[in-house]
Parts: C-alpha cells; structure tokens; sequence
C-alpha cells in the first residue's frame, strides 16, 4: 500500500487499506454501470441499491431491531445536538449527563430548544472518568437522558449505560460505534457522525426507535424533522451519497473480518498493549482513570508539555501521525479506531519506548 | 477510461474525467502524505491547504471580490432554504419568485421562519418560462428577494436577473453555477449544492456579501449559523472534508481549461445544438419556452408518454442513461451540466435522430 503511514487522528481518520482498496477499484466504473458512484443520482436503481445493502448491512452488523429505523442525516454530530431536542423534547425538559466536551455541546445545543437539566458534569475531575450511576442526578419525568459515549478528547468511555426504566436514552456514540457488539434495544436513539468507525465525513447515522418518530413540530427545519426523514427513507433532499456508499463498504469489511465481537476483540488487545504499556512506563501519565478508559482514543502525557510537543513532531517523523492532544486536555491522544491495525499500535509502542528512553 | 457512459443525471451528476483520473491517483497517498485525502483530519496542515485551496480557486474562478465570504455548509441546498430566512429575515418580509419547484420549496422553507411573499408564480404556465422584470411584484421592504437561477426540473434559466437596488438578491444557483462567468456583486448570497457543477453530494457552498452576515439569533441551530460559520471559517463541526476536495478538483479542471468563459462557450455550443435539432425535429417538442431555456437542463417529449418510456430505455441500452424526465414534467430531459462533454450530447442527438426515423 504505497508508503502509507499509521493516522491516529481522532477524527476524521483512518480507513481500513481493505476499504481503500474496493472504493479505488470501483471508483471509475461502479460495477460495470459505466460511472462512478459519486456520479450516481441518489434516485437511481443502482444507487438505491448500494444505500438500501447499505442499511441492512449496518441492521445486520448491530443487530437492529426491527422496530427501529436507520436514518442518515445531515450536519454530523453537532446538526444532531440541534435536531434531538426539536424532534424529542415536546416541551418536557431533557437531561443531559456531562462527561466531556461534546457532551456540553450537545447540552448547550438543547437549550435553544427547551428545557435542559444538567445530571452530571465532570469539569472538576477535568473529565477524566465516567460516573458511577449513584452520582446522576436525573430530573422527574425527562424527555429523555443524553449520553456521551465515548470521549473522544479526554479518552474516557461508558462500559455499562445507567438504567433509566421507561426514559429513552439517547446516546452519542460518533467515536465509538461499530467497536463492539451493543445492545440497541438499550437506546431511544443511537446517532454518529460518520467520520470516525463509520468511513468519511459527511453525514449523521442515526438509530432511532420507532415510536420515538411522531409529529414533528412542522416549523422545524426539514432537514431536521426525523418525521419527514423517515418519511422520505432518508431522501427529502439529496442525501450525502458517496460517504453513504464508503460506509457500506466499511460495514462489508467488519461482516468479513467477522463482525464486531472479532473487532471488540481486536480493539480490546490493541488498547490493552497501548494502555499496559503506558501503566507500566512511569515517564507517560494517563489522563483517564482506569475503569473509564476508552478503547478509542488513548490520552497521556510526557513530564512535560515541550517533550509533549518533541514527541507528536518525531513521532511523525516516524510515519505515526496526528499524536497531539486536543487543546482542551493537551498531552498526547492516540486515536485506535477500528482501522487502525495492530502493527500500528505495536509501532506507536516501540516509538514511545525509544523517546521515553532517550528523554527520560 | 473503461467503458465509461453518458450520464445526463440531473444531479448527483457526470464528473470530468479528468477530475476522476486525479481523484484515483491521489486516493491511497495524497501528494505523499501517507494518507487518502478521505482519512484527512480537518484541522490537519494537510487538509487545511486543500481547504484554503479550494476556496482561493473557487474564488479566482468565479472572481468574488473580497467583500465576500465563501462558507461551506451542511445540508445541501434543502439546508440552505432554512438557514437563509433564520440569518437574514430579522423580523421583515422576504419576497419569494417561484419558477419551479425548487423555488416553491425554498419559499415553503421560509414560511416556517417568517413572512413570506410571493412576488410571482408561474405554476398557470406550468414553469414553463422565465417572467418578465415588469411580472414580478414585489413588496413594499423586503428583507431579500429570492430566485432560484436554472429550473432544473422545468428547463428554465433565468439569463438576466432583475434590478433590486438596495435589496440583496439571493439566488439559488445549484443547477448552473460555474456553467458561465457571473458578476458576484449583482447578488446579496449566492449558493448551491455541490452536487452539480461543483462535485458531489454532502455540502452547500454559500457566497455571501460580509455585511448581511451580523448577529444571528443564538436560537438558530449552530449548523445554520452564518456568524458561527464565518467565525469557524466553515469548520465550526467537521465539514464534509472528501466532497470539499472534489470541488476543489473540479475548480483545478475548469481552471486548466480556461475558466468560466470557455466552458460556457461550450455549454452553449452543446445546448445549441441540441436545442436546435430539437426545434427542427416535429417528433420532439420542448417544455420551456425559446428564451427562458436553460443551458443546463434540456425539457423534451415525444409524440407521447409511452414513446417517452421506450426512450429513456433504450437510450440506456445506448450507452445514454438518466434522460427520464421528473414526474412533476413528465418526458424527458437531458442534463448537460459542465462535465458532459460534446460527444454525449452529439451521440444523443443520433439516437434522437434514430429513434424519431424509427417511431415518427
């Protein structure tokens, strides 16, 4: 594969050489229909044929129920922080649970739209856990909770979800979908932004409880009524088609590899080496407490911020790209997204190793 | 280039294949940097440089003078229908000139936001013409007067925009900006979905005089905020990366040819002579009107429905797909964005002219 080095970006980021592959093979002549599919009208036979194996690919792979519906939707994450509380609030009051920096977003985004209750937020402990259930302090009767699950910046992720009985939860999960096997029926709606384990940016998936779709206010914005979208099976407009087709393609790779108890699997030993590495080299300092460790987005730290700094510039000097932190947390972030393969990581290893060493 | 057809697609539509050839060239490795441009993190120096790039030939090719702002914005141009009353009405009335369905739909949008009037309707004529300056009955102070500038359904283009003085003409050009050199400051806010001339689906480009951009109501949604975009140069949430990269091709492309002048030359050379043998061919009977046609979407039917259907199929078999009509117009249409070379509207008007011998 020409030279390509290993991308840790948190997002946009890597894809699978496999993914590459089959979307540069096709990418002239999609399966001898004499154009490209970023040439395709998204109401044509043949587009609608890749969007609709598309969907029953990712209801496979998640195992979707039946009484949920997959919408894919525009603006990312952040068009989703403003569509949840237009299609979900209906005038109660929705609770946000806080455990980074999306998360307050998302908060912040709801607000414009009605009442929000702040269940939780972890600013005094910098976000570098995941709260217990005992520490949520839920409203009476909320629309609905809103998680985070995955942290992307401060490295920190949800293992177990709070019970909430017959509240939907509504759960972010852009930076760790397709990692691991979930339990959909958990979720009033699961949304992403596809840019991470979902291919390339472009577009929100969004799972969604059926009964969780009903009337929506009509001042809305269309592109933002989940009545309307589902209505229109996702085509009110022209959907994002390409970045629809290559995440197709990412969900042909996770059924061939094995679907996502092999990825889970492969996810776990990479972050495991990264994470006993760091634990058991006293030069790196993890940011995010142990038991709320993410197995996406690995953040730690050198004593300090210039050797920070040194490291991020010679480890891409090393054809490993993208280490430094985010601003809000600084240090270092090595993002391990499904992509990202083993070697990768074994590199990344070695390379701090080397620099703890030679500056230690 | 493999067997490649002719794809007159409405939109998502035909790519140059010039601007493929580079795409898969630089689809594994990007100019080195070890990675595909779909992997690029949208904050890295990499990508930013694309991004810049983007915007500076864009910029140069359609000669925006520096008072105004390129922003890149989710959601198409259905996203923009929304965005455009929530940022610029601020309380007054906006005039809506309704030549086609798009038109409708933009002003639709609006009524969600505000006051809408409608300044003319050419639903009696079935969209079948651009109307007169002196048809259009404006209100007494609106806050902008809406146009949608080519009627891709219908066939229509409006080829000279009414005299607004100090009203600031906001005008729809998904379907025929970049089809010819255009004078930036007759317009308050031009955009378009990429989907056409620009690329391919997933964003809205939006060029917009800098002072109509002033305190937007914090209630809008972040995504539809042109003040949070502007501050965010587009990136106030990942933008979509990969499609802004195509546009960017696109832009390399018609700059290497020569610019807006010389593909509008040959866009008027190819709806010429279409047009033409469509005029001089009693089998074929156009839908817009001689002086309002559009040099990018070419209205047509036969002597009747069924004709039309046997058409369009074997115009497929043909090598010459996507010519069916939109049901709101029925018949057929052959759109000839900037990518269609004159080899495909030549070989169209032989199957035309086969067809016609054969059923006329």
């Amino acid at each position: 594969m020409e030279d390509r080095i290993y991308n840790f970006a948190a997002g946009p980021s890597m894809l699978a050489d496999e993914v590459l592959i089959k979307i540069k093979e096709e990418l002239f002549n999609y399966k001898g229909s004499g154009m490209s599919v970023m040439e395709m009208s998204h109401r044509s036979k043949g587009y609608l044929e890749i969007f609709e194996n598309t969907k029953a690919g990712l209801r496979r792979l998640l195992e979707i129920p039946e009484d949920y519906e997959i919408l894919f939707m525009h603006g990312g994450a952040t068009g989703m922080f403003a569509s949840i509380p237009q299609n979900l609030l209906k005038g109660k009051t929705a609770d946000y649970v806080i455990t980074g920096n999306f998360a307050k977003k998302a908060a912040q985004e709801a607000e414009k739209f009605g009442d929000v209750h702040i269940a939780y937020d972890g600013k005094e402990n910098n976000y570098s856990l995941i709260p217990d259930e005992n520490e949520l302090n839920f409203s009476e009767d909320p629309a609905y909770i809103h998680i985070c699950a995955n942290n992307t910046i401060y490295g920190t992720e949800w293992k177990k979800f709070p019970k909430v009985e017959s509240v939907p939860l509504v759960v972010d999960m852009s930076s760790d979908i397709l990692s691991k096997p979930i339990n959909v029926s958990d979720f009033g709606l699961i949304y992403a932004g596809a840019q991470k384990n979902m291919g390339i940016a472009g577009f929100a998936v969004a799972i969604i409880r059926k009964d969780l779709i009903s009337e929506t206010d009509p001042k809305v914005p269309s592109i933002m009524n989940y009545e309307l979208s589902l209505k229109n099976d996702s085509m009110l407009n022209t959907p994002a088609t390409y970045p629809i087709y290559v995440l197709g393609k990412v969900v042909e790779w996770l059924e061939e590899i094995g679907g996502l108890k092999e990825i889970e699997k492969r996810n776990i030993l990479k972050a495991q080496k990264l994470y006993d590495f760091i634990d058991n080299t006293p030069f790196y300092r993890p940011h995010a407490q142990k038991e709320s460790r993410s197995l996406m987005n690995v953040t730690f730290t050198t004593p300090d911020p210039e050797l920070d700094a040194a490291f991020a510039k010679q480890a891409t000097e090393n054809g490993l790209s993208n280490l430094k932190g985010h601003r809000l947390v600084g240090g270092l972030r090595a993002s391990i997204y499904n992509a990202m393969p083993l070697t990768g990581v074994e590199k990344l290893i070695d390379f701090m190793d080397r620099f703890a060493k030679e500056n230690g």
